[in-house]
């Protein structure tokens, strides 16, 4: 029998679902479930029981397998990544006033704020778990270095998040897209893709890799996969998708859309979409939502993002050539290799 | 000259200054002041920089001294707990709808919700980065090893917080004394005693000591702290105390006061209190406050809850005796030993 070689998107979710489900395997045991239960641990373990994609732990894997490492040596740090990222989606949906994740309410609609920050603060926390059980399996000072790696990661997280909340409650509308990307790279990429890179390649490589190279090719990656994530906001199928269609209009997202509708609209177009902007949350109507999105639409806003978000993946898979090429092929490589086409074109 | 011996109320107060100001000299060395500083870095100095006692640090360094260590040993871990305890502000005060905190508004009351949990995030995730620095100190080992003692405190204080918070959310009425109890020493005792008198010891050991002989000692002296300061909400001095006078009450924070009144009274007072604790926070009157106050008089709940602090503080200082008992005599020694009639006495 001849070895046949799937197509790049059947790769990408084959390698996903592999290891998304090594990484849940070992991400509940990390979950306690002592008491108190109703208030706690049954909540801590309701974000990633709705499941999600594993993107974040699968590239973590994927790049330390790339670089010869087994993937035992790689999952405790994939959970851990998997745990933050739920920590900061709890968190986030609080700050976004988002009522949607993952097809159901979103924990402080269902459970009150108090409790949904308190239950975010422990996944932050457990999350920290995983990565001090590396000592056994990986030895103290690694370790120590993938904490000291995901210390930054949240610092420049929590960086991103702040520019683009201090943007939303101040109504700042002269944000431009180098502003933007700013953004991105710090709130999206860092978790997303440079550091599952960064850390997987430390672990691939012991430790002995210079790692900011992998800072380029994580941000054409993340931010074409970010603008591709606000543009199923806008034209995807609702229902796969988990959240409410628009819903970024209605919050206020500053996303690439936006900014271009900002440069692109008319003098009263501006000042219709500001004064919308710096109204509450809940005065923001579906008639609003509507008139916006017929203006992204008459400027070619999507349009453009859609090829912002392309010229972005023709980057990664520049810097993909660049990393990898010294390396020998491997699903894994393959896998990394696909990511770029494979954000801009999932839906 | 004699040396003299300063009482033990001008003792502690020496020492708090000293290991807090000593403490303070190093935590701004750990916050950056880098962009972006309006939504962000100029809001994670906020807390800090209103001050506050050091007690936290100050037990830390105390205990490591008096177990043979420098203060050089103790000081980036004893910022770590400062940092954390200044991070759980934040997000107390949002769980708690706190307005005062150190006599200014508190972060969400001046920055919004969203903005003032994010920054909550940084400040969490900053504590990490004086533990990580520890390895240049103290070795990979024992730093890991205090890494660890770190997450199992914010675990218990998360769970201590899950509880108060759940029954203030379901108006949860028929918690007895016990329940109190559980519940204070994980929201407050295993940051405020148990975790810098664990982290202490290990550091004045390195490592050598089963630290879970001071769970007991910690639980007694933090109980009393934490009664005390219940005491002070109610009938200490509003200014310097920095919250607003009775805010408890109005939170709907179960105190043992509040406890000990549901136990003490009649069946109607106990309707009209629980009817008035289902209510939303803004719906509850200063009329109210008054009457819980004046019944809480009239059933002896403030002096009942003085002498539950004073049998905690006895135990607290007969646990200092047996951990203490076989070290030298040490100006730290004594501050620990002074300790547990200071937390009762203090206003």
């Amino acid at each position: 029998m001849i070895a046949s070689t799937p197509a790049p998107e059947k790769l990408v979710s084959s390698v996903l679902r592999e290891y998304s489900d090594a990484t849940r395997a070992v991400l509940f045991d990390y979950l306690p479930t002592a008491e108190p239960r109703r208030y706690l641990y049954d909540l801590v373990a309701d974000y990633p029981r709705r499941g999600g994609r594993g993107f974040r732990p699968s590239l973590c894997i994927a790049t330390a397998r790339a670089f010869g490492a087994p993937l035992d040596a790689a999952i405790q740090t994939a959970v851990a990544i998997e745990l933050m990222h739920n920590a900061m989606l709890i968190h986030d949906d609080i700050e976004d006033e988002s009522d949607e994740r993952r097809g159901s309410p979103t924990m402080h609609v269902s459970q009150g704020v108090p409790i949904a920050i308190n239950v975010g603060d422990m996944l932050s926390m457990l999350s920290m778990k995983p990565l001090l059980d590396n000592r056994r399996t990986l030895g103290t000072s690694l370790s120590l270095r993938i904490l000291e790696e995901t210390e930054r990661m949240a610092r420049e997280s929590a960086e991103g998040q702040a520019l683009e909340l201090g943007w939303r409650r101040d109504n700042v509308n002269d944000v431009v897209e180098s502003d933007y990307l700013e953004m991105v790279l710090k709130k999206t990429c860092w978790l997303a893709t440079i550091h599952p890179c960064r850390v997987g390649a430390l672990i691939g490589t012991g430790g002995m890799l210079d790692v900011d190279r992998f800072i380029r090719f994580g941000f054409f990656l993340g931010a074409a996969f970010q603008i591709q994530d606000d543009l199923l906001n806008l034209v995807g199928d609702g229902k796969s998708y988990g959240k409410e269609l628009g819903g970024d209009i209605l919050e206020g997202k500053r996303t690439l859309m936006l900014i271009r509708l900002f440069e692109q609209a008319t003098t009263a177009e501006r000042a219709r979409l500001s004064a919308m902007l710096g109204q509450p949350r809940a005065e923001r109507s579906a008639e609003d939502v509507g008139w916006v999105r017929e203006r992204m639409d008459a400027y070619g806003c999507i349009d453009y993002a859609r090829q912002v978000a392309h010229g972005l993946a023709g980057a990664a898979h520049h810097e993909f050539t660049l990393l990898y090429q010294h390396l020998p092929d491997s699903r894994d490589k393959r896998f990394i290799g696909a990511l770029p086409s494979w954000v801009i074109e999932r839906n």
